[in-house]
């Protein structure tokens, strides 16, 4: 096998974790291969807090034989080489008398300099990157990066971009395929929709998962509410309250919105962030504070202005934009996009087509923006 | 073979047909099939005002025996029933003996009763309409029934609907695929492409077709122009003009802005259309005059008014949609359809996706619309 076969190997054994165990850890797969090509220990990142990768394929390599300095280490992700939850992997691969290690992609965390690391210690270590390695941690990678969540933006509007007719309706513009996509394979990759009391209120919206002929299933709201309206005694009956044991709406209002001690709903949780004095709220504090309470990928699911907002500050990774069959031919509807840049056409944010569906006569298209 | 499958290959006869040898005539195909199954005759209509397919088909069978009353005839479009530029072919069929005939398609010209005629005299006549077979003359039956030529309207805006930026920029929205494919896929289907002055004047444009590495192939191209702008002498040197030896470039008037005797451009012809107290267009009146031109199928390419105004007026068949890989995020930017029309979404017109393709980031989305 080459040294490709080999990570894809790793990479394979990576994807065996799920989201939800590993939270906000990256998914890490990792071999150990002797000096006669046989893979001889191999192991994968399972569980946040636990095992990494390489101690699962260096320990099943190290039952088989004691010397292992003519076998090569392949782990998708440079290993760490910090204390954290776990002893530093390089100590390890230090102890472990490896001489040759491959890494698949090199971790944007400034405390993670195994790479040097191990160069420094006369390991040879080389990097072959693949655009799979990088994909499958896109959102540990924005987090370390960014310090934010993974950012996804859905909007659904006509083929002339309204996502609501004159005078508001917007039930339905796309048809049951589309909105069942969304359910059962957007909304369950996020650790939660955000979305603003203005759009909650107005859709009376309970924002989980809801699937054809099964039981629909809570996931973390963000609600985007400067003054506090969701807060408001009238709205305790909101639908959004109910149905939750593991999740949480958190009520992002501007600090003193919300008076300490005064009575919230079950499985509301206020988070205080600053606003500007034009009502806008700052996503840098937003997006530590989301990673803070341990949502690493977030929806938004919002109106016109919030989804501009987000956009024009280049907080969304990602765009999954439904296209319902529909013309409404009609510049009094409401478009999807409403804020006013004056950008010229060459500084136009660049999209790139990650897949497209259609769905009868609708079409999904999902993309991936320029971020900062 | 069953009945269906006899009505695919006449189809399929149909089909080897050109649209530039056939002009505004459907594509027709014909078999004679004899008591044992075999095809003994078969036919297609192949050029403008000579012999239909069931003369093909019923001819040849004839040479191999003179007693076709055991035979059936399959056709994929009604025979006619009227003199038009050959005899009806009713009577052929009635004079060859043939007592079973299978219909593909119905034509919806009123003087066209074969199906009624054939079953008055006795004959076995069924008609099985395909989906394949309404397709195929979907040119020539909007020409039937609507007395207009078919109309395919061609867009390219950014994700969020811009044609154009906040300063008229829209070099170029879509990628070099898009536009490569719109030239050698779409411009070489129709008869003319339909602009207004105003665009043609503002992009400098020629309206031909241009494929990367070929020669640039002309075009005829319908000028949407109430004043006479393009026939004012400093407009001579535009480049629509350029290059014609067997198109035309038609400029369509109100009646009276030209006057009779003045010089034109070569290969110009103005058309007198009448124009409402708006500015609109009578595009009754103007798909008459356009069929009279032998224009059966024209591309609308033109700027978000007249596209707006021909979709509000329900005179589109088919949306070429492309969506450029771009965010323009900018209220200030040139929507790509502009006409305020309160539409309630109930209202909004269907759009049924015929085919959807990608060319890299970009998007080409190819819809039929609902029609008068």
């Amino acid at each position: 096998m080459t040294t490709l076969e080999h990570l894809i190997v790793a990479l394979s054994l990576a994807k065996k974790a799920k989201r939800k165990d590993i939270k906000g850890n990256p998914f890490v797969g990792a071999i150990v291969v002797d000096e006669n090509g046989a893979i001889i220990g191999s192991g994968y990142h399972q569980k946040w807090g636990e095992k990494h990768a390489e101690v699962f394929a260096i320990e099943e390599a190290l039952l088989k034989t004691a010397d292992l300095s003519n076998c090569s280490l392949y782990v998708t992700l440079e290993p760490c080489s910090h204390h954290g939850k776990t002893p530093p992997c390089t100590d390890l691969i230090l102890k472990s008398g490896i001489k040759k290690v491959i890494v698949g992609s090199l971790d944007p965390n400034p405390n993670v300099s195994g790479f040097t690391l191990l160069q420094q210690n006369v390991i040879d270590v080389s990097l072959l990157e693949t655009p799979e390695a990088i994909s499958l941690n896109k959102i540990f990678f924005t987090n370390q990066k960014s310090n934010k969540p993974f950012v996804r933006l859905k909007m659904a509007a006509t083929l002339d971009g309204k996502i609501a007719d004159y005078a508001g309706a917007s039930k339905w513009i796309t048809n049951e395929i589309s909105r069942a996509y969304l359910h059962a394979h957007i909304r369950t990759e996020v650790d939660a929709i955000i979305s603003t009391a203005k759009t909650v209120i107005q859709d009376q919206a309970t924002l989980n998962i809801r699937i054809p002929n099964t039981q629909s299933t809570e996931l973390n709201a963000v609600i985007i509410d400067r003054t506090g309206a969701m807060l408001e005694p009238a709205k305790a009956s909101h639908p959004i309250f109910d149905n939750r044991t593991e999740t949480k709406v958190f009520i992002v209002t501007a600090p003193g919105a919300y008076v300490a001690g005064k009575p919230l709903p079950a499985h509301t949780e206020v988070i205080e962030t600053p606003f500007n004095a034009n009502g806008e709220i700052d996503l840098d504090t937003l997006g530590k504070q989301l990673l803070q309470k341990g949502l690493y990928s977030v929806l938004v699911e919002a109106g016109a202005i919030f989804s501009s907002y987000v956009l024009s500050k280049k907080w969304v990774n990602e765009l999954d934009y439904f296209i319902g069959s529909k013309l409404l031919l009609d510049s009094n509807a409401k478009a999807g996009f409403d804020i006013a840049t004056s950008t010229p056409l060459q500084n136009a944010a660049p999209l790139t087509l990650l897949e497209s569906m259609s769905f009868e006569n609708d079409m999904y298209l999902h993309y991936a923006i320029e971020v900062l």
